[in-house]
């Protein structure tokens, strides 16, 4: 049984694998698997669309069925106290494999341990989001052909951004170089960096550059990964201060014409509608159809093991 | 691409397509097209019962697929403030078509300027109802074998009632008799009319009948279309004093013995329980049920635009 | 027309009908029915986790459609203040089938008198449950090759548990001898029961155990049925002393080695996860995993009325 919990589940020879089945799947949606009798569990504790709606819709197009809770945290047992753990058993009864997403970051180890059936983290609270990480890294190679050697600079809220948390476990497998820019948080005359939390920061090679310099970099950058400030997830009374690096019409000429920008979406302000029709803006298009095609193969791959074959 | 986003957006000639194509689906229900590899998304930011069952019920009887946010406001991403118009570009990546409901009443014109699919307009705020108005005069004409020079009464919540504002459009298309009858908030000494719209007035033959009249036009009325107070859409701090014209036994007789009393659904108190089996009480059964014909029709014309053949 | 709204709906024979089918179904998950044009309508305005996955997977492994309000208080009409009978009447405009579940126990009787579709009570606030007893009833023979004078206690909040306000009809039906445990609430020096409602008492043979002498039973029960507590359900102004009888490893060794330990789930403290893999608890995989194979079965009975025969 596989699971994919965490970017660290996925060896490269099998990131290969399913990114492979992406191309197929790409160039050949006309023809789908008949999965008539396989059935998946969407359960959703947090709010979503790309990721549910690219999940179920790719299990729709190989022709299997999906049970869904959108709104588990009101709508399921989790209202009336039910455990993470006595949730994945259930689930694992009644589908082929769940896709879960809930705010606790460690959900992921007790689906690990309890689960008869395969989870795939939708999102794990400000932990791993990992087929974000897949779609972003099919995305960058699209662009350039290549991964390794690029330079990708990643903005944000570094923190709590669980896109970026998975997506720097590939980037370092490919070679990549990272630049990343937390956003901070002023109190009045003390700042507090929305930086990496240590269990993210994978080995070498590094840089930290800080928010104040990103204007700089952009002409050296390969990849601008944009991320929105998870203000919903932060112990706040009152209005913070957050300062943040953004994109709009008077620096995305900074920028390299190669270059890709993109972001997981939602968007906060960090880039301005302005420039969703620059031909390097990429999230809005690209990167979100992406998330189908990644999806699609993904679950096919946990699901049968063997790539479809066009008639 | 075809849009069914205001009622203007059909010609009369598109609309008697949908209609033929509607008496054929509900003479052969059991003949469905497959359409395995097409899914609309159902988003919905408001409640609903008819609107969303009967579209997907649709889908399904088409043979398709449907993904859905039934309570969009709070499972989706617009509870971390994407916008409407990211939403629909990120919807237009994973679906054929797009059905959705949203409270801002100008989101037809943002899925009009950005959606790369087909979208349909079920239910805009206080704005419009177009598939409504399909189904309620697809129901008009079953019940009299016509609809041009028809009096239908109109009568409810003008302002915020938007089935009534789509349906004004196809009424006057088609040539009726309108009187329309708007609820009234009485403040103390002074009284405001719950009324129409100015841009929803069409040129005419329109006239003007307030509450007070309304059980003396009764007689003469082929069409009684009663509408509920949309309270939830009204600033409002405390009760208000809204007097509404109703329908109960006491006045029901008043009515002709062909005529047809219909509502949207859901009622307030405008029409007594007591009448639901009334046989002019049209409401329960026949409008409810051409909801799911006229909106298989309307799916399949928008996603195939040619009509089933049964075998 | 038949509705399973009351466990006294089905005669001993519809039971055993039902759950031969059951066996058949357990057997050969691998052939299902090609339901392509039946559709059933979800509509859950309490919380579900599986008694709603079980029935739409049921409906998806049986081929057919599925159209779901999860959170029905919020995404549907009821929000707008439709009664329950104009919304079973709608539901049933676009659906073979209807299975709910509502706060009002007294749902039931007005689906009964107004639905044109068969209904299935998927819980009616404190009052019945009796797909959960069909299930139950399932697995307490699967342990024990019969039903007939198995020694059964119940265990909880015998006040508001719906489970075995339906499960108690079937275990009269079939001979058992019921020893029930109610929870107490202690007020001060008083305490209050949360007994049986006297309509679900039934004629005999039914010992009345009181919670302080559970652990004396257990070595002489054949089935342990746990529930929880309802507070939900009680009106309350701040916490409780509400004292019930609860398993854990200290206890567990007390009953018998062939018995059932069950619980309808989700659970609060009264089972402790310490005792789950023990073969005794059938809570977490036989009896969660027979409410898909019972309510497959159930579904086909009302849809079809004849038995799968497999290729």
């Amino acid at each position: 049984m596989r699971h994919f919990l965490s970017i660290d589940d996925l060896s490269m020879d099998q990131i290969e694998t399913v990114l492979d089945w992406t191309k197929s799947i790409e160039s050949g949606w006309q023809y789908c698997r008949s999965m008539n009798n396989k059935c998946i569990s969407c359960f959703f504790a947090e709010p979503s669309t790309r990721t549910r709606f690219s999940f179920e819709r790719a299990m729709h197009w190989l022709g299997g069925r999906v049970v869904t809770a959108a709104d588990a945290s009101t709508s399921s047992s989790l209202r009336k106290g039910e455990s993470i753990k006595d949730t994945i058993r259930t689930l694992g009864q009644y589908s082929d494999a769940i896709v879960m997403r809930h705010p606790d970051p460690n959900w992921p180890e007790v689906a690990r341990e309890y689960s008869r059936v395969p989870v795939i983290n939708a999102g794990s609270g400000s932990g791993e989001h990992p087929t974000q990480a897949l779609l972003d890294l099919h995305t960058i190679r699209q662009k350039w052909g290549k991964v390794g050697g690029l330079k990708v600079m990643l903005s944000g809220d570094m923190t709590n951004g669980r896109t970026v948390h998975s997506l720097i476990g590939l980037l370092h497998m490919y070679g990549c170089k990272i630049f990343y820019c937390p956003a901070k948080i002023v109190h009045g005359s003390s700042v507090e960096y929305l930086g990496l939390p240590e269990k993210y920061l994978r080995a070498q090679p590094c840089t930290m550059v800080e928010v104040e310099c990103a204007n700089d970099l952009l002409k050296d950058m390969d990849v601008i990964y944009m991320t929105r400030i998870q203000t919903e997830r932060m112990a706040t009374d009152g209005d913070m201060d957050i300062r943040y690096f953004a994109i709009d019409e008077k620096n995305v000429d900074l920028i390299k014409d190669e270059a890709a920008i993109l972001h997981p979406l939602p968007r906060g302000k960090e880039i301005s509608p302005l420039i969703d029709d620059d031909p390097r803006a990429d999230y809005h298009e690209r990167q979100v159809r992406n998330g189908l095609y990644v999806r699609t193969a993904l679950l096919d791959y946990i699901l049968y093991g063997n790539p479809i074959i066009a008639p």
